[in-house]
């Protein structure tokens, strides 16, 4: 065991009608930039008008709503919603929604409190203060609520990358359920996979400590029980609960350990591709990716197989890492995505250099945490393997 | 599952050799009070200079000293530390060595910011502000570290009382296995106990959280299998550092769950006869206790046994929720704190109903928190079953 930090200062308020918590909680501030996706279904479920009257009834605070986030959030709409931010005023963000809106929220707090161009800060300008966020979670998948990463691209280079600090981890985060139950059924797997990762890419980081482990089992267990049981009925709020606890589990393995290049390469993907959704394309390249690393960290495979279930007895010694890539196999079966095809997205694999080269320069910083290096020759013989 | 929250906003620093980083990372103030125990031992093994110097080396962070601490610490001495620390104008504290100067750390906080009388704020007055608190651990029992609660005495009346709230959290801990090298084997026991029974507690409480759940059982599970050979060596690095571990993870237990009546019991115990460790208090009542509770919470308990690697084939299920309790008496054993005697401490039975008083006088809270409700007959059961 070596040194490890351990730093989540998010007050997370988790379970079924806890969005009524906002009503009563103490909110960091008194006029609140709303920032949600352009989609209709936050509106469209009344979760943005209860919102809005569950801060009023909060001692009267006040809110203006920015919904105009893309599902790959990007870089013009944190100028354009920090710009609305300090123009009305508004001393905190709330972010309602699924990863998109959080971390949109996350973004412009930063540009808000600091002003200038947000590339600057992901280049390296220094963030030592940003406005207070609070994350709503409608989904269950990136784990945004419990971690400080915040995910933008930048429409001139189409470059999709991370950023995060101290400043950026929400003060206060509502994870409801309930707001879930209406997420459709191939979202709910793809977000669901995301988080799975999530959990599996930071359980076989070279930067795991004990304490992102024992969130990472319970995440990944979680979700092999539970996902299979929301994806085929949504309104199941047992299922649903569980998916969401092991999405804040996950994302606290984000604020503890690290994701590895598997999202690197996933980002490229969406980067070019925006109309791929996220979890979506990490499921397409899942099986080649664990399947090239699994000989690199067996003894971390042996235990995510063993911490899913999978019986080992009569396996031989050799095969047993491949286990859990088998495991992650049958729960792709089981929640209907084990036959995502990149090119139903346009990706061609003439894209595959490029995508390489994209994966390296937007988030190369993950490369370092994979159990082993990951060559481009390697990256772009796992987007062969797992093109259709 | 219901409704829960976490909120666990301290940094902690994990790992040997981890106290080198107070002398570079951020902290909250210029000048230090450094409470610690009128013991030698923070001294002897040059811990407190090495504070002195490190904070020097970070800015120059001046440090003023009280090293007035007891084992059981008294709320006159807090009132003494937080004159202090007004006069020399100190603006954090820091808290080094076991849980009595942490906690008292965190207990001088409170009133040298706010002022008045400490025992008011253990009376509901209410705290929404206190000095910041940096706790560096030199012993591996309490969890303080990754908590917010202090437990102080008041001489005049024996009552050993719980306090804490956000305030309380300490902002920075640092845990270096280290500084727990020259602890001495009996106290490296009954430190290990507290903390495996703030693990243990905390699981079977009836507001244990899936959250507080992951942190018991590892934490547990990491006692029984290294807490006898921190004991039987206490050079044994690797056995430290994963006790220590333990023992943060129980503090986060404590943070998300809760302490059961069996610390109200204990605290009964060292609050009328403060020569008896806490950890060694909880020793002597606690197989009486955990045997009690066994069948009111028979799907905790096999869980908890379960997960220490007790082998439940063959055992009647009837019988599986005591396997628990034999393998608590199993670790005490190999720990060779299994034969401890209230009468050496001299406690006698005739102060059992005094003790039951005082237990629900000083800390009746955690009673509701217990599995299932605990009567006065009980407790004295539970006394006298366990006295020797």
């Amino acid at each position: 065991m070596s040194q490890f930090n351990y730093y989540i200062p998010t007050r997370i308020l988790f379970g079924a009608g806890q969005l009524d918590a906002l009503g009563r909680a103490k909110l960091p501030g008194h006029k609140a930039l709303i920032v949600t996706t352009n989609g209709k279904s936050v509106k469209r479920f009344g979760y943005l008008d209860r919102v809005i009257a569950l801060l009023q009834q909060n001692g009267g605070v006040e809110a203006v709503v920015f919904d105009k986030v893309l599902p790959n959030p990007v870089k013009s709409h944190v100028h354009e919603a920090a710009e609305l931010c300090r123009k009305e005023g508004c001393d905190f963000l709330i972010g309602l929604g699924g990863g998109s809106a959080i971390d949109s929220a996350k973004s412009i707090a930063v540009v808000a409190k600091n002003g200038g161009d947000y590339w600057d800060y992901i280049n390296g300008k220094p963030v030592t203060e940003a406005l207070p966020v609070v994350a709503i979670t409608t989904t269950a998948g990136t784990g945004t609520e419990a971690d400080p990463w915040t995910v933008i691209t930048n429409e001139a280079t189409q470059e999709k990358v991370g950023f995060g600090c101290d400043a950026t981890f929400p003060v206060l985060s509502i994870v409801d359920p309930e707001l879930m139950l209406s997420v459709p059924a191939n979202l709910t797997a793809y977000q669901g996979f995301d988080a799975f990762f999530h959990a599996s890419e930071g359980y076989m980081a070279n930067i795991a400590t004990p304490v992102s482990d024992v969130f990472a089992l319970k995440s990944m267990k979680l979700i092999y029980d539970y996902l299979p049981k929301a994806v085929a009925d949504g309104s199941n709020l047992e299922a649903r609960e569980k998916v969401a606890l092991a999405n804040t589990l996950a994302g606290m393995v984000e604020s503890t350990s690290s994701c590895t290049s598997e999202h690197s390469l996933e980002h490229a993907m969406s980067g070019m591709y925006p109309g791929l959704p996220h979890g979506a394309g990490l499921i397409m390249i899942s099986m080649a990716y664990y399947t090239h690393f699994a000989k690199y960290a067996p003894k971390r495979f042996v235990e995510m197989a063993e911490n899913l279930g999978v019986d080992l007895n009569g396996v031989a010694e050799a095969d047993r890492p491949m286990a859990f890539v088998n495991a992650l196999g049958d729960l792709q079966a089981a929640c209907g995505v084990d036959d995502l095809r990149m090119s139903d997205y346009g990706i061609k694999p003439e894209d595959f250099p490029r995508m390489a080269q994209l994966a390296r320069d937007a988030m190369g910083g993950l490369f370092a945490y994979d159990p082993s290096p990951l060559s481009d020759e390697d990256v772009i013989r796992i987007f062969t393997q797992s093109y259709r």
